[in-house]
């Protein structure tokens, strides 16, 4: 017997969009090896418009409008006037799958629109950090008490099963610290500075390449990389900690100078994301360090990342994510929706 | 309702202790949050003697002995004349803990013991990487057949969870290839050579901390590397493959020239164990290559490893496991354990 999958979409950016094209591509795979059939039956997205169709919508017609028109054509048949909000509480899918741009302030609309899926009985799939940075504990109960599940593989490292890490395959260890590079864009600027380029131009030079936004403060002041490191204390230390009680210092202050002494000590700055507990409270700090350069650390290049997990019966284990492109976040949600399926079809 | 779950030993060397140790450790943890008490009835290792109790063993009093005397009292009433054979026949235990010496040559008794236990309807964890990289395929399809698990996370990288984050975090992809330092005894002599010690007196150094064998040949012809090479790729590329049939090549031939060489270039030599599809069949070498000085495979120091995985969804993805001491292989045969338990207790 074949079971469907019905999924809503809040936002359709560029991982959104990934997504879907996976989808596409894995329709077979999900119909022969695991006899299911996913249909994204609703996408609302703020600039683009939203698409509504119990029936399935046609995701490769979504596609297309949006690479050419940047969003839904007004003669799409399953052009549908209805919000965010909206979708979640009349698209009657299982799955709310949560992309919508993340607010750093307070991590909304995206708790919102968790809250109500919940509320309607979907499960979730988060890709956007805020609510895990913001709300984990108060979401992930709703979330079992409606028996629903809350998944977020994408939040910190894309696609790289770093929470499965921990929850799947070190059973009975405990996270006693943690320590990352996590977030790509100020990765890059320094690297580039290093180089001898200016902090400006790196800057500039990062959004040239599509690395850093018009506006790159979420990424120089540390903003993300607090986010993330939030959402590690939530998760895997038992936290319920948010982004501002983060120490946090971001890069916007490293000179040439800083560099060049950094690297006549054979070292490299990087901005560094760590989780420790202190009196048995998770704390977390997010800051521009000194790494030598025969440290692991150092060599993580550009926008790889890197996560070192100590616990108390496996040591030290770092996972690494090496150049990972949109693809690689595409996967996260993806895994996510496999994860699901596994959870609930057993 | 508590379950009882019995387990019979093969072996008792250090890994074997240091699980014994992590045990007693948790015993507690196990009843409280799994509403499990594990007993092991038996142990049988032919240096040391056997021991057996259908009503469990006493496990201080083992660990004791074998540290004071080298091997089980005359005295210990749980003392038992039997062979690991006899055992694992007559034990009638639930899971065969497989953790006898690894004999390269054809990976036997391990195999041997492993089939016995699977025709007396036993799970299998086995930390000996012989049976999985002699005859994985096989001895999967016998346990699959009796409804039984074959477990293995030791075999590559101690406890760190290489074969679980395939399996268990990166559902849906297939892995198209890997690469990974792997074998910490060479990678140890090597750095050593880099300080300047000649190649004799760095196998030297790494006998009298403990790393290498007194005969080191199974680690400086690349033999421990190759096993490895072979169990994985039978296990994440659906291999079935042995150790011979891995080119090989091992470390015995590396001159202080060849050192000094890879030092004028910025590189390190490094024993690189690979795995790849040829014609879409599984292949593998194990040999010495340079690394670039900023590339991560050259930070990998001493007693540290990597395993690097590229995907076909999630490009690639690195683990890294820094200085690991012998609870880290006690703790890769404890989660098995916890694997066991979760899966069988469904």
């Amino acid at each position: 017997m074949t079971n469907r999958i019905t999924l809503c979409l809040a936002g359709f950016g560029n991982a959104a969009q990934a997504f879907c094209r996976l989808l596409l591509q894995q329709q077979q795979y999900l119909y022969e090896v695991h006899q299911v059939k996913v249909d994204v039956t609703a996408i609302a997205s703020r600039s683009k418009g939203a698409l509504f169709d119990q029936v399935g919508l046609d995701l490769s017609r979504a596609l297309e409008e949006v690479a050419h028109h940047g969003m839904f054509s007004s003669d799409n048949p399953q052009l549908a006037s209805l919000t965010t909000l909206g979708s979640i509480q009349q698209s009657h899918a299982q799955v709310l799958v949560e992309l919508s741009t993340l607010s750093i302030e307070n991590g909304q609309p995206a708790i919102q629109h968790i809250e109500e899926a919940l509320r309607q009985g979907m499960h979730v799939i988060t890709a956007n950090k805020g609510p895990i940075a913001w709300d984990f504990r108060r979401l992930k109960e709703l979330a079992d008490q409606s028996g629903k599940w809350l998944l977020h593989e994408t939040v910190v490292m894309d696609g790289a099963p770093v929470f499965n890490l921990v929850k799947e395959t070190l059973p009975g260890c405990s996270v006693i610290s943690f320590k990352g590079i996590l977030n790509s864009t100020t990765n890059f600027i320094l690297e580039e500075m290093e180089t001898g380029r200016a902090y400006e131009d790196a800057v500039k030079e990062a959004q040239r390449r599509g690395f850093a936004e018009a506006d790159p403060s979420l990424d120089v002041e540390g903003w993300d990389a607090a986010a993330k490191t939030s959402a590690l204390l939530n998760v895997l230390m038992n936290g319920n900690i948010t982004p501002p009680e983060i120490l946090r210092e971001g890069i916007m202050k490293i000179s040439m100078e800083d560099v060049k002494a950094a690297q006549k000590k054979s070292c490299k700055i990087k901005l560094i994301c760590e989780g420790w507990l202190e009196n048995g409270q998770p704390r977390g700090r997010v800051l521009p360090l000194l790494v030598e350069k025969n440290d692991l650390f150092s060599t993580i290049d550009a926008t790889s990342s890197i996560l070192s997990v100590t616990t108390d019966l496996m040591g030290e284990i770092c996972m690494v994510e090496r150049h990972p492109e949109i693809e690689q976040t595409a996967y996260g949600i993806y895994s996510d929706l496999l994860t699901l399926i596994r959870k609930t079809s057993k």
